[in-house]
């Protein structure tokens, strides 16, 4: 993890930068030209001198007194994000959450293209999620080999997931964003990125219970 | 956010534990009573020396040489986050990703239960959701004052979601799970946790950029 002077960034950095640019991306599309630190602290509820601190981490971009270029500071978070290079994506499994993921607003025009869904259960093929037809995965192999596939999103059962990232990997897809409550063991090339549900509900009951403790 | 000791516990330490939580589950169900940090290091892929200083902030539970007590550690972290204690749900939105969480597995045995789903679209209405059935939101009032609910699910599109959630704020709740692609914004005794689906997947996408660079 390199930034431009060649420092290592940190995870909970990194964790950040979405944010940055999604409230960047909000106050450029209101037409805001300039944004203060402290404006963003507001907004994002970071104290401004983390927000300099992170934003730092990437050479800068604010000069003093005139605080930061909102559109010059959104299109550069979203080059370090990797954000607007075409990304490929598959989606495993059709159950509610798949269809959910296929049919979210805002991921394509991020560069993310969904271009299939896959499911175990035939008798779900056929069926049309966000303009695609469910797939059998007796078809993922080939499907693979003939598009330029490298994301799968993987939304089977906790039980099956394991297997299905391992049969994924083999058919050369190195980055996963997982959404079974479980974590995937692949080799050190592969990128896993979990959304772990309960993980969020926990954190959200962990604040309530401190609340209640005051 | 206190500790057992009265220190203040980082969000990053924070953002671990129901990972912790779900690990040492795991351990339990498997049967294993023990499990060093080096184990638990190489399962969440966090450092030994890290486990070992985040689990010292509550007081430590572990025994120089005997590892940790999986069952004790567990119970002690689920103790922490609250979970376990019973909360009562609504889910406000019965699209796709409303269906998906309230059909998600493992909430209602860490004590979260979802006792209502709505939507405004009157045509979703009586739709059965996981044993629930959809209601009109014209009736959360109601609902919300005669059951006793703590948190809100907030799946509805971006634009209506705080509108939605000033709404629920008005009628006494005060704990907000977000999944709207926007921050909310309520008053201070309001707590609020967003899952932001395309952050994740951003994050995703910068740590593909920077293998590439390598």
């Amino acid at each position: 993890m390199d930034s431009k002077s060649g420092k290592t960034i940190s995870k909970a950095v990194i964790s950040r930068l979405p944010g940055y640019h999604r409230f960047l991306g909000e106050l450029a599309a209101a037409g805001i030209e300039r944004v203060s630190s402290q404006e963003l602290s507001r907004l994002m509820k970071i104290t401004a001198s983390q927000i300099r601190q992170d934003l730092n981490n990437f050479g800068g971009f604010g000069q003093q007194g005139y605080g930061y270029n909102v559109r010059r500071l959104y299109s550069e978070i979203g080059r370090i994000l990797g954000v607007g290079r075409p990304h490929n994506l598959i989606i495993v499994g059709a159950g509610n959450l798949g269809r959910a993921i296929a049919n979210y607003h805002g991921f394509s025009e991020q560069g993310f293209n969904f271009c299939g869904i896959f499911d175990a259960n035939e008798s779900l093929c056929g069926q049309e999620v966000a303009g695609l037809s469910v797939m059998s995965v007796d078809k993922l192999e080939d499907f693979v080999r003939d598009y330029d596939i490298d994301i799968a999103v993987i939304v089977v059962p906790k039980e099956a997931a394991q297997k299905v990232a391992e049969e994924l990997y083999r058919m050369d897809i190195k980055h996963f964003w997982n959404f079974a409550h479980t974590e995937l063991s692949l080799p050190d090339d592969a990128i896993v990125k979990s959304v772990h549900l309960l993980d969020s509900l926990m954190e959200l009951s962990f604040e309530i219970s401190q609340k209640e403790m005051k």
